[in-house]
């Protein structure tokens, strides 16, 4: 019954996100699409404020070493702010809520408006769509995807990645390099559920819909809500949850 | 065919962990067993060294404000060492790769020895027991799990966390302040894919085994392998993939 030949696994690699060659995050991803993910990232994090993405390379030197493609810097010449580290060691404040973080989202970003409206049988039909268009999760079984589609449910655009915010910031990163954001004419589709982070990433790129194969958290339904974006969980043909709007 | 009543979502809420009064991390749980998420990420994260848990507390500091209960503070009476925030803004480093993190997990943790072996049986019929144990997954349908269980596949002990780390991080909190690790005569179960990351911690915890739902990654694979933890993924009754040892 044990089966000791595994199948093909998913590869999972750190990268270092540099933005004017100040580290911005380590994460753990699967290699490819690397540049957008990068910016993607930079973008939906605030790091890149309104600061235009001038050149996207590896640490890459001349050598030819392979972990080189593990460190990718974004250069804005110097324009944005250098990025802060999420952490500070010492701090005195005792209190923290959700509410806090959302507030602190809105500080950053306005709601959304002049979104358009998706018809319901296009999001419930998105999911289909997009599961068809995952070609590592078909092979590995084990990746989370991101993707856009447009008014018609046609998915411009996939993502894949073991990690579902990596996901989406390869598809954010795509569209701003494309100079496609706001993508207030766009839903965003993530495979699994749909958290806070995702949320606040699909509220920064300015998207019309978050569409959820699972479900969304609470905080992820309440910053849906304040930011007038649409969000929809369990979707499949026939059958979705609203979220929001309440 | 919308449904406009949200079912019961899971909550998410963000939580500082804080040891000896420095920041250790703050990240998005779903609230309860709040005390083992912080002393099982203090632990697992290599925070906490070597140095006793002489106290677990909230930062609550009289009045009732429910926002202090999204603080909690591990105390070790300065035993430990003073944490690393986890980013550094400048580096001056140029390549990294996914032995370079595995080689950095190796000085700090031994290969595991004395480790129980567990049925095959045992481990195909554990995602199942698991599952029963759910209870908010079944309301829900938005949480991830993590379990411990014995050589005999009883679940000693659920955890659910809107995050997959989370839920392993409050499993093994729980341990350490019962005294029972390293837990070489038990495995862990986890909901979703088994990452790196959640390699680790179990490595930390010292189980013998690790049993996912889902895939496991590239370097999740060798991780257990150098840790000499056995890895099972895709687990259901009369099926699963072995990935480690090779």
């Amino acid at each position: 019954m044990r089966h000791r030949v595994p199948d093909d696994v998913v590869v999972e690699e750190p990268m270092q996100i540099r933005l004017d060659d100040h580290l911005v995050a380590t994460t753990m991803r699967t290699p490819g699409h690397d540049y957008e993910l990068a910016v993607g990232f930079c973008f939906t994090d605030g790091a890149l404020g309104g600061a235009p993405v001038l050149e996207v390379r590896y640490c890459a030197t001349g050598s030819a070493s392979s972990t080189e493609f593990n460190v990718v810097s974004v250069s804005t010449g110097h324009r944005a702010a250098v990025p802060t580290p999420r952490l500070t060691t010492t701090t005195s404040s005792c209190g923290l809520c959700g509410s806090v973080s959302l507030d602190e989202l809105q500080d950053r970003l306005p709601p959304l408006t002049g979104l358009a409206e998706f018809a319901p049988d296009v999001l419930a039909a998105v999911v289909a769509a997009a599961v068809s268009r995952q070609t590592l999760f078909s092979i590995t079984g084990g990746v989370h995807a991101a993707a856009a589609f447009d008014l018609d449910g046609t998915i411009e655009l996939v993502r894949e990645d073991i990690g579902r915010h990596n996901a989406v910031d390869k598809v954010i990163g795509r569209l701003l390099l494309d100079g496609r954001l706001p993508a207030s004419r766009l839903g965003l589709y993530v495979s699994g559920r749909a958290s806070f982070e995702i949320v606040q990433k699909a509220w920064a790129a300015g998207f019309a819909a978050v569409v959820a194969v699972s479900a969304p958290s609470s905080l992820a339904v309440e910053a849906a809500r304040v930011a007038g974006l649409l969000l929809a969980g369990f979707a499949r043909p026939g059958r979705m949850n609203i979220y929001s709007p309440a």
